[in-house]
């Protein structure tokens, strides 16, 4: 029998589709099928050396001091073709019947190494965490600008999840408004902070440790967990473990921490699925929320091992066909065996 | 300078990226690519002489009096392999934090044409106003099991859009609750009529047929036009010109007319996008609305041309890559040129 959950932060159902339950084997989306990358490509315009085909950078972690040249181990720079327009007002207008506003807004790229082959599955803990180092970095820089109300960070591997671009990047999009889904996310929890005066994800947290059937891994102060009413196979979600708003109040020891967790949990998910193409999307609080009580951030991985179709696009209804239980299983035996000594020295 | 829209249903932004404009021909995504289909596939479990193969038929159009045998035009059986369960009770419970039902509803195929190598963009008008006749026939069986509050019919077209079978077919789905996006338009009409007095959809005919940018095509009853707030390109909504809030309360002689408007569409799309993978949903009331002053149904086309990834799984955010207005410009350029007799007799 198929079972309906119900997501208990957006009140979204899901289908569980117990029946139809496919293991790992059973999923043929796979990146591990694109021609293998090398080390440094020379037609990419994100490998060392190319650095002038990019709009100037933004923010690079580099030993020189010199801007726009190779010495660098994470390098920022503007999307070359921008979803939202960096210059500009918003200029928020009626136009008939509708409404409608200036698509002002910043879209950059995060380039996560100067080596074409690497990837959140494979990249050193150190490379990691300075990833997440720049994505607060970003942020924080960011944030300032008075025309601007969220910002997401997130990344797209391989081309079935919408890559363009091999070399290994995530993205960040600043926004003038803040996105339905998170204000969805809020509504959500606020309606369960009227009702217990508790954030619904610190519950979830302990729940969720209590319960031990959907926790894949953990560390000292950060959980990765596939939620009970997962719309993915294998959905994952990392969050800290005490309530924590704001992604960008990391402070540089928990970013190690944190991205040593996603190092974990990329390795498990390449393994365990055959490097899948995945999406992952960092839920933080607005900007006029960075304090809340109510919304608690939290990273969510999406493998893409299923296309969502005519009746997902008509309904919002999901159809898992894989248990969260079961994919915990699953990627909690897939931890790593050959632990590789993890440097977790940083030089910033 | 890119363009943020904003659904007047759901107040969804939408970003129109102007700039990025993609023509036609721009898009590589191409169910022509697929191998070409026979008439007849030997192995299709859905072609005439394999009626054993499926779960016996709960309705078809055929000359004889015999179930399951090979004279039939139009056959609707349930899925093999259901996303839910048509036996049992919902027993809805809670598990912990969470909450969870059992997976009941119905799902159900509606072959569409005995031709392997048949869609809506190349069947007779008489074969698509069967099929649509089909629809009505199954929503009204259907909708009077107690345990079902909506229907969802939809239709995925070629592997990108998630058809796993190349015979041409539509699916049906009722669920036990209503479903979140339908909520979402319902409160979104809901405020709209509160302070106008007036059905959303209603206005919005008016309106796009005054400003002739977007509409694509026309029946005495039916209009066919894109959003202004279009989440993908390409996307066409066709409706009833005249308020009508349940899909099912269509007559024959309207079923007939709009099954034309549908013909006419799937024919432009095709030859314009060359066959490009789509799906479609029709949006009807839920059956405690069916008579709604402010609900008024449609039927919304999906191209699959462009990947959701990263930012709108993570905003609900759409980016758009060509605008509403050059869609409609070329889809009304797509008009069939050499028209075809078209066949209104009806035979049932």
């Amino acid at each position: 029998m198929p079972e309906l959950r119900k997501d208990p932060i957006t009140q979204e159902w899901v289908i569980i589709a117990t029946e139809r339950g496919r293991r790992p084997s059973d999923f043929t989306q796979s990146s591990a099928s694109e021609p293998e990358r090398p080390e440094f490509s020379p037609t990419c315009p994100f490998c060392p050396g190319k650095e002038g085909t990019t709009p100037p950078e933004v923010l690079a972690f580099r030993n020189g001091a010199n801007s726009n040249v190779s010495d660098w181990w994470v390098r920022c720079v503007p999307n070359k073709f921008p979803a939202l327009a960096i210059e500009g007002e918003l200029n928020k207008r009626g136009l008939g019947m509708y409404d409608v506003m200036h698509g002002v807004g910043a879209h950059e790229v995060i380039i996560e190494s100067p080596r074409h082959n690497e990837d959140p599955a494979t990249m050193s803990a150190f490379q990691m965490a300075e990833v997440v180092w720049a994505y607060r970095e970003r942020y924080l820089d960011l944030r300032k600008d008075s025309r601007f109300k969220y910002i997401l960070i997130f990344r797209n591997h391989g081309k079935v999840a919408g890559a363009s671009l091999e070399h290994p990047h995530s993205q960040l999009i600043a926004t003038p408004m803040i996105p339905i889904d998170v204000v969805n996310e809020i509504h959500g929890a606020e309606r369960y902070y009227q009702f217990h005066e508790r954030c619904i994800w610190c519950d979830m947290v302990r729940h969720e440790l209590e319960q031990a059937v959907r926790v894949v891994s953990e560390t000292e102060h950060y959980l990765a967990f596939e939620p009970f009413a997962s719309k993915y196979p294998f959905e994952t979600w990392l969050m800290p473990k005490s309530h924590q708003a704001s992604f960008a109040a990391m402070t540089r020891e928990r970013v190690v921490e944190f991205a040593g967790l996603m190092r974990d949990i990329f390795g498990r998910v390449s393994r365990c699925l055959n490097a899948p193409p995945y999406n992952f999307a960092i839920h933080t609080a607005p900007f006029d929320r960075e304090d809340s009580d109510i919304f608690h951030w939290h990273m969510v991985i999406m493998p893409r091992l299923t296309i969502a179709a005519g009746f997902e696009m008509g309904t919002g209804i999901y159809i898992n066909v894989t248990t969260p239980e079961d994919a915990a299983r699953y990627l909690v035996e897939a931890k790593e065996t050959t632990e590789a000594p993890i440097t977790l020295e940083v030089s910033v």
